[in-house]
């Protein structure tokens, strides 16, 4: 089903909010900064209908489950909603689109109540709005133990998208923002509880509202060789551009950006900032490759946006021969290299990032 | 995220079943049936591109909850598996579009092992082949408690879709197949577990594995004035139909299709056949209006779809002025009356339907 009959209908039998909802509909087809004349039929149908202009129809999907991408102790209803498109729209920026549409499908566990479900929105929109995204449908049901938020975003594009292949040897390896503020935040939160808010702001909001790059993904397009976003930490993500590309990374480990926040808490609590930097997940940066042709335009580009970006490796023919073959099957195989702040190298292995 | 990545890493992690993740990957990329020239990016990327050649894209989402939807106890993996796509195919038919692409967003609770995911994949597949979709994208994560199993389908339409609203007076009120079917089947579960299957395999199949009408939906585009899905009983979906038009629905009881599996099972249990009929839901059935001029041509299209159908009613300028004004938002409004078996004439209310 989509929208506001089953979202009518079981929010209203469970909890009889039906003007509460009403008015989460309104404020999901408020004008305001969103783009109505593409969208024929919105909420209030058995499905929603676009009219497409874009040649190139992107789509991803991504959910927030509780107790595992977060917690109703250390999130706010805001932050959920918000979060939940956000990793959505990173995704898509990565490849390059433009967002345009969502659908939202919301199984709410026996915790959340219809003031819950209006906050939620509320902070989705926020950023909805921001990114010139609309929400044209949904899903609200019940579950009997965890609450599932899941989203569907639908991107649009005219030219060629943004892969995790196409990465070409001696191309530029860079990142957009700082690395491991997310993972710091959340070792915060977990440390401090809302504490954590006043003392590692910046870290905190980092892990609670991750900015996608929604504006500079696009403009990347025709001047980046591959790109991805960094959902899964660092050293995963480098891995499956090497993978995809057949290249081998080295990675200069002096060049990676580091936040002084996370510096800060990294010193408070005796903690590793290379575990951080290199692993820690859910920082939704771009990581991606570039010519040295066209690293003078994509600079410009980041001007434009207000993007920081920084250069952290290169890419290499050489060490990829070696792991041939088996590069898309060995999760470890050793084509990603890090020249270490001592001066050594070493095999980058890839960590995985455990939520909860 | 997207596909492959999210998916193999947390099923990777958590599992240790690559092999297994990668054959449902091959299973979903198989091009049996399938159309893949218009998928540029399908699995393995931060998401899919799509090149789009229908002015209109329609989307839908909808999901299965483990104890709200379905339970493990009555449902097989293929069954869970097969019944999501359809319910999703459900919402596209009803809008009179033709389904394209899927993304599948599956959160695992503590009960659903790797085979159960190759099993509910397959049970998908062999509905997606034969309805010409492709599953492009999408995600694993794991929940701590319940299974929650979401979908988003995209359809393509070059006409106007089929409304909720549209109906004009006058105008014939029709349904395919047969009504009640799926509540008597999941009636039969509840009494006496899979014993069920033999004893009414008819109702349980349409309770597990109802069949979206997606070849009949596309055709009643510039037939039918107004169209819906049966997913919450024939009561509420004519309170939509009547709500969205502005008009009264007359309903004769005598002409509502009944199986006579369903008869048998209510005779055996002594149940009222009507409620079922009347109320029942998960039917998957299209209810739709359309002009009697229009009749011999949407006959026809029955015959060439092999879609049973049959009049059910007829709708009314004169019944709907009373409840007007107030009708989008009382659910209970006077606008749809029940001409009953027995001659006499009653209101017809919405009554929802309680999955578990």
């Amino acid at each position: 089903v989509a929208p506001a009959t089953r979202l009518f209908q079981t929010v209203l039998k469970k909890m009889n909010e039906f003007e509460q909802i009403e008015q989460i509909r309104r404020m999901a087809e408020s004008k305001r900064g969103i783009r109505l004349d593409e969208t024929i039929v919105g909420i209030g149908d058995d499905a929603a209908v676009l009219r497409w202009k874009s040649p190139h129809l992107v789509v991803t999907t991504d959910c927030q489950v509780e107790g595992v991408h977060f917690s109703f102790k250390t999130s706010s209803a805001e932050e959920i909603g918000y979060r939940l498109l956000a990793v959505n729209l990173s995704d898509l920026a990565a490849m390059g689109a433009t967002p345009k549409a969502v659908l939202v499908s919301l199984c709410l566990g026996p915790t959340v109540d219809a003031p819950f479900v209006k906050k939620f929105y509320s902070g989705m929109l926020a950023l909805a709005r921001k990114a010139s995204v609309q929400i044209v449908g949904g899903n609200i049901s019940r579950s009997k133990h965890t609450s599932v938020f899941d989203l569907t975003a639908i991107g649009g594009m005219h030219a060629q998208p943004l892969l995790r292949s196409g990465a070409r040897a001696g191309d530029l390896v860079a990142i957009t923002g700082t690395l491991g503020d997310s993972a710091a935040g959340f070792f915060a939160l977990k440390k401090l509880g809302p504490r954590a808010r006043q003392r590692f702001g910046p870290q905190v909001v980092r892990h609670l509202r991750p900015v996608p790059r929604s504006e500079f993904g696009p403009r990347l397009v025709g001047l980046a060789s591959s790109c991805i976003d960094l959902s899964d930490g660092l050293s995963s993500e480098l891995h499956h551009l090497a993978a995809a590309s057949g290249l081998g990374f080295w990675i200069d480990q002096k060049s990676l950006p580091v936040s002084q926040g996370l510096r800060r808490l990294a010193k408070e609590f005796n903690q590793d900032v290379s575990q951080w930097v290199l692993h820690g997940g859910e920082d939704y940066q771009l990581l991606f490759t570039v010519s040295p042709d066209h690293w003078k335009q994509v600079e410009k580009v980041a001007r434009l946006t207000q993007t920081p970006i920084s250069v952290i490796g290169f890419t290499d023919k050489q060490n990829a021969n070696r792991g041939r073959g088996r590069t898309r099957r060995t999760r470890t195989a050793p084509s990603v290299k890090l020249l270490r702040v001592d001066g050594k190298t070493q095999a980058l292995e890839a960590e995985g990032w455990v939520h909860f």
